[in-house]
């Protein structure tokens, strides 16, 4: 679709006058942008009034780029209300978790199931169809902008209990489906259901709930109903405009929204990556691969990153130099297709006024800041095409699910010190430090192609899942399950058999009581001749057919498993009982990736990063990145052209990277 | 009343399928289970619509527990709302301390002013007694479950103006009571009285409020209107049964309810043992104790406790191997003539799905906690009834007063840090580890028996006490106040003479001033050749009449009393004017206790505890419970029979007692 | 206006029976008080009810002070309201910042907008006026008290658009102002414009706001807002008495209020002295400072100090033995005309209760505390008027500014953990344990007394600020600025040029980027032979004709300056680009001191404060304060005689402070 990687980024030529649009088009030029994402935020100028459209400056951006050959990213600009809205329809501003109505103010403040809200938007996306649909600059539709939170007015009230009907059907199913003859709940008109919140079921806050199959169903519905918005949004463009690509942005890990039931009305998958502060490369990383099984392994955009500094954080440390293109091209090792900047230009004031920018408020070209974005541009200009449409050959999957996260998260008991992302991370990271190319996807993927599924936290356990996994290891994989797997159904339910449910056939264990201690309550492990560190929860397993792989050492349950390996048809099942350090985790993890071969020639080099992808033509391209400030000093375990120097590197000699270098091997 | 200990827990067959409850009945007659708590929850299936009852599930188990030997313990259910009644009635929904509304959701969640709620909770209770009253199964009533927090709304308003015209009579007396010229808050109406909250006295939180005397009030009420529930319940009960006694079942030292105000309405006290994490084993003994204070000494039931572990704490432990039997005999020790848990049958879903239960999600009877669960039944059953009904023979009190920890805890200044449970712990802990049977009593207790009366923290002092405590002294006892001890009235006010007020002329000092530092200066404290740490507060003692035990270290006070002993007539007023450490607290207790010869043989063995009980028929029980993960070695100071080995013990010849072990000693 | 420094404070007859009114008079004249705050919080008794008015408490006071000598400070009690008000018309009750209306209870406690509230307060005020003008006991009018908080109703909402339609006269300007095209925020009436609180613009809490612009303007509505209050009640007094001066107690470095915008609106000010705990002695010396700079240098009154300990902290610790007389001396130092506690007698009930008096709850004159007071009573009797109208000859300022402090910490990056009064508080410490005088002075202030101009995080600058700067180091002068100073105008817009801003040419520096890092990141700073740590946030800076002074040590602008130094004109521009510990904020500000021969003689005596006082008949007094618990051993530097002794001192012979002592040198 583009001749070589989309890059550029969000751009507001509406908070400057006219004059500040050509500096900027000579810096974007200088940058080598050619990608503009234009009215994120601008309904309150495209629609002034109810009736009244101004498109002057959509008008100028977009016929302003045609000539300069840059494309625009359109948003809708529908995910912050324009004042007239909000006072006009009270009702289209969120009630919060508190269960107080909001006023005018923020962003990402509309309520989801208000009509006026979704009218509006509905309109204003299908006037700019109307308008835009066909433009020579235009190269996608971004709708709205990270969709998140949610509302607990009553009309989200009404539209759950017509949602739950639509799930349930019958009272009766309901009532049992959420348990209700606990606590005096069972339910005898739709009408008595509330919203889940600090009103009704909740305490202490949105994790603190007394019917966890309740809360589960609001964040299912909060996703169908965002989701609908979004829906509503696309196909009133799809009125005007039947081929431009539809996205929204995501934000990766992001628990609020069940990506994986967008996934199927995206075009394709876009979003921002703002990793943690001081996270390991593997946070994004993780994102990257997230987002990447979105579309069943489609690329997907990098729609925003910041080239300097956030804003909203306490503490918004700066990305050191050479920090922004190691992260551009990680991301490109994942599967983006594009690189956008939040932001092009700094706001001048407001929330963000701080937040990096490519152009900061002096309009420079001579800061540090643009000129490694500059140089970054030449470098993916210089890389043409070679990576667009490149897709990743994994052969370990991580299966990553959201209602197992919300399950987790929101259950009380035996710990709330576990989280679903740092333990999903550490079997994530151990993989991928292994040399691993991990593909992150839904329980509901086709897990043929994997030798290694990884199933860390797998609190919920639906559908033909069990079956599946079964199938993986019937026919020689490797199955990997770990503590607080196997424990609910669909409706949150507990299994009404021995721990861990479904997945007992497959790892051969039963587990009868599981045992919680503070962080600082430090439980050896022992496996082989390492010892490794435990914590939080400890199951204690009774092997049923599976053998010990490690051992516990302290405590009343001293000696007993672990971790265990069950031997299942051809292949295995494991089940690690415990929350184990990163090491104790890289322990196990590359035991189980070595019996396929999967661990990597770079394996013994923490911080380099290896990636696989394989363009439409077969090429296979190996991206290594060095994550140290020093120098790697490697040997090259394959022979290839550096696509950034045109460098040849044979095999089994030298190859050193630059500190935070950067290696992009066409293989031979 | 029984033959046996009364052994088995809540049971909420409303939740299963029919033949899930044969299979119950199997196991409970394995583990010796008699007696089944019923339809703590089951208000919205008991009473699914306004006028329709449906008694099936309780007819069944009532039904059932006949033939199998089983009793009931029967709940009224009216904890927790049926949605129906949440929703026709929405004043029932407790309005919460941030002044917001709730609607429907938990438990515990209505408004003890509502007619609605009272009336329709009093009906369920009375139509209850009149289908059960009689029923052979009937053990006892079990009125709504752990009354508990507070409710803002407007019926509340008016309520709690009606409860201050009867206390007050006047608004001039209301005024002088909270004096009301401070502030501007002198008031000329009724009506212009708001209930004490966010958007009224109160400042950051519950106990942060401009006016002590208001919130002190308020607790009182709250106090009044949930016992006034209970008595609702209770009266509409005698309607139709005379004889079956009435319990709620309580929650130990629990801060928003004045127990003691709730005594004399209950057949017969009963509580629910969740002890803190990693809690010394003094910290459920207290609660017992209170428990037992609570009718004057009389046998108490421990209605709940976890086999196994909680669930609602951000961390859950197990309890290990023998832990359970441990704190079962524990509470024997106390005073406690049943022994029940929550839950027999772990419910499937909701909040309380991984707490601990009898009966595993699995339904086996080989795991362990359904091993240590039998065995102990076993035992109890062996024990029969010779624990039942028996008493304390204490020499020494602990006055507990709930007016002086809402005081203490609301008071701004000195210092927010001294926590009143953390200080009665303290000197319950030296009492208790140095051997001596202590009576938790109320303020208002007859003084008479006891030897030793400890006053810690006793903030407020009413009525006749500080007489009564004189007499203590003049007729040779000894009494121990300490800081912050003699400070207000009954109505908050500060006395108008030296501190400690009422208790100077027993205590023989006066106190000026008090410094209050951070909880990391430590204050050295010598008392005699020994030097223990001191924190938070530091009163400034001058004696008038005392002489000094123990002396401050440091500071401009270096040199002046931190503890004085002071003549009264022919005993003793002691005065600990700081927050000593456990070990100094251990010193100064065990010095009084010495002077009455109430040190007990084991003091030496700070695991160690032990216990006396005096059955009926005036049959001495010496209770020995080693907390210690390994043997205790003793020399046993008293010959007599163990009731769980029948083994025969002889005076002066070595005892071992098992880790975690107990012995119940028969004495000769 | 007096013959002494008035001394007293607070007090309360209307909280006692009259005749504990006799005995205060006693103890009063014994301890040489002879001022009396009255009325504070008496608006419910001296108007009982709309029409009704009483004033017997107050004639009594006011008549029995004239035959013993005492003045009044007579306040209109208008900060907490009487409950018929609260009761008849609610919307006098605040709205908080979470959007709830609060309903009767605590202080402070009125909408500054509610005409009910206004009309009410200013009519009390009128007839107090109109009652004891001219009466010989009055000293002056205290206002309302401790003005602060801010109210969110819908009339404050009207208030405020009225106010922003004064301000801007348009909405464009308005839109401009704020930036508006920034998340679709374009106003197009101006009813749409909310205040910005929890449910509008703000996310975590009053810091944390979309619009920084909107949330600027909220403080400064406010601070008119009350302000008008204040103004109106003022208006009613001079009505009736044109010649007594008026004034409200403020709060030192309180943020929520402007106090500059208040200082042309008081006779005189006053304020409240209440150090945090374990605070520096330069903490209340800055307040002092800032205190005496609103009304141009002139002297202040201390109108409240606890005489003892406070109340509502967690922690509460006591005066040590000669704080009390220490921290009076130093406020007189600092220009106090005045010296008086809150309170004399302590309040029998409520939140004060344990707040400390001169007179405690036994009513005792021999306690340690009423000793001291006592004694001070009788130095400041000695001392007589020779302080009095006296002022400071400083030739340092350092500017304060609410509207930096206010931008500084609702900023969105690039650190919330940069706090304004900090950063503020240890240039002033630098420069007064150097022995300079600081005056502390609003950006409008005069500039061209001054040869040291200290500019700490001087985020916001203002109209011709730059300019007056620069004239100050054209004409010899330094002026020293820091990161963070000089970002964003009037409306909090970031200025659109190089960093930083106005203050470029003066610094000669040029600012591109900044990092930011936990506060456990060090920066080795060097400055000459020393290593000082520096925290938080990192600038970069390009040098644009400035100097290195100091470097940073370490990441990647490891050498790069951190403290710069250029010469402008006759004199330098200084620029600090981090936040130094205050080592090297002391190694900074020495330098800077030094060339102007500013480092006094006493400067290696860290714990010895000097200030200098002119009386109005030119009389040069020395004040030598000992903040050390341990005497301090001085060569003196200049001759003179001690007021408090009459001991001469001569010039460079020894001369000792004792512990926590003061010398008031009369110098010659």
């Amino acid at each position: 679709m583009t001749p070589t990687i989309p890059y550029g980024g969000d751009y507001n030529p509406e908070q400057w006058p006219e004059q500040v649009g050509e500096e900027d088009h000579r810096l974007f030029t200088e940058a080598r942008i050619d990608t503009l994402t234009v009215g994120v935020f601008s309904w309150s100028l495209t629609q002034p009034a109810p009736g009244a459209y101004d498109f002057t400056v959509l008008d100028r951006v977009l016929d302003r780029a045609v000539p300069q050959g840059r494309r625009v990213c359109l948003a809708t600009g529908t995910a912050a209300l324009p004042p007239w809205l909000a006072k006009k329809h009270p009702e289209v501003n969120r009630t919060d978790f508190e269960g107080r109505r909001h006023r005018y103010g923020q962003r990402h403040n509309f309520c989801p199931s208000a009509p006026a809200y979704r009218d509006h938007a509905a309109a204003l996306a299908e006037r700019l169809a109307a308008r835009y649909a066909g433009h020579p600059a235009l190269l996608a539709w971004h709708v709205n902008n990270e969709y998140g939170g949610a509302c607990y007015c009553g009309l989200c009230a009404d539209a759950f209990r017509a949602w739950l009907r639509d799930r349930y059907a019958t009272l009766d199913a309901l009532n049992d489906a959420w348990c209700t003859a606990f606590w005096s709940h069972r339910y005898t008109d739709w009408d008595q259901i509330e919203p889940p919140n600090a009103l009704t079921e909740h305490w202490r806050g949105p994790d603190h709930t007394a019917f966890q199959g309740t809360t589960l169903d609001y964040f299912r519905f909060t996703t169908d109903a965002l989701l609908g918005c979004f829906r509503a949004e696309k196909e009133a463009i799809r009125r005007h405009d039947g081929a431009t690509p539809v996205t929204t942005n995501f934000m990766g890990a992001y628990r609020p929204l069940d990506y994986h039931r967008w996934a199927p009305h995206l075009d394709f998958a876009s979003w921002d990556s703002y990793p943690p502060l001081d996270a390991p490369p593997t946070r994004p990383a993780l994102a990257h691969d997230l987002m990447r099984g979105l579309k069943d392994g489609a690329p997907f955009w990098l729609m925003e990153q910041t080239p300097s500094t956030t804003a909203c954080r306490d503490v918004n440390p700066l990305r050191r130099p050479g920090e922004l293109r190691l992260a551009t091209f990680q991301a490109i090792a994942h599967g983006a297709d594009a690189a956008l900047y939040f932001q092009l230009r700094a706001s001048r004031g407001a929330c963000e006024k701080y937040h990096g920018a490519v152009i900061g408020h002096a309009g420079r070209d001579d800061t540090r800041v643009f000129r490694e974005v500059a140089a970054l541009g030449r470098e993916l200009e210089a890389l043409g095409d070679a990576t667009l449409g490149a897709r990743t050959p994994s052969r370990t999957a991580l299966l990553f699910d959201w209602d197992s996260w919300w399950a987790l998260e929101i259950s009380d008991g035996p710990s709330r010190l576990v989280r679903y992302q740092d333990v999903v991370h550490a079997y994530y990271r151990a993989a991928r430090t292994a040399g691993a190319d991990v593909d992150v996807v839904p329980v509901t993927a086709d897990l043929t192609p994997y030798d290694v599924v990884l199933a860390p936290v797998l609190h919920m356990v639906k559908g033909d899942l069990a079956a599946r996994l079964e199938a993986v290891a019937a026919r020689g994989g490797t199955v990997l399950a770990t503590f607080l797997s196997g424990r609910v159904d669909l409706c949150d339910r507990a299994f009404l058999t021995d721990v861990p449910g479904p997945l007992a056939p497959l790892t051969g264990v039963r587990v009868d009581e599981w045992d919680a201690r503070p962080p600082e309550v430090v439980q050896p492990v022992r496996l082989g001749e390492s010892v490794f560190e435990a914590r939080l929860v400890f199951e204690i397993v009774l092997p049923r057919g599976a053998e010990p792989v490690a051992v516990y050492g302290a405590d009343f349950y001293a000696g007993t498993p672990a971790v265990t390996r069950n031997t299942y048809g051809a292949g295995e099942g494991w089940y690690v009982a415990t929350a184990l350090d990163q090491p104790g985790v890289d322990a196990v993890v590359r035991r189980v990736l070595a019996r396929h071969g999967l661990v990597g020639p770079y394996a013994g080099h923490p911080a380099v990063e290896s990636a696989t992808r394989v363009a439409p033509d077969g090429t296979r391209l190996l991206f290594l990145l060095n994550h140290a400030p020093g120098p790697a000093r490697l040997t090259a375990h394959a022979a290839g052209t550096d696509l950034l120097t045109g460098r040849r590197v044979e095999a089994h000699v030298p190859l050193t990277l630059d500190p935070l270098g950067v290696v992009v091997l066409r293989v031979q």
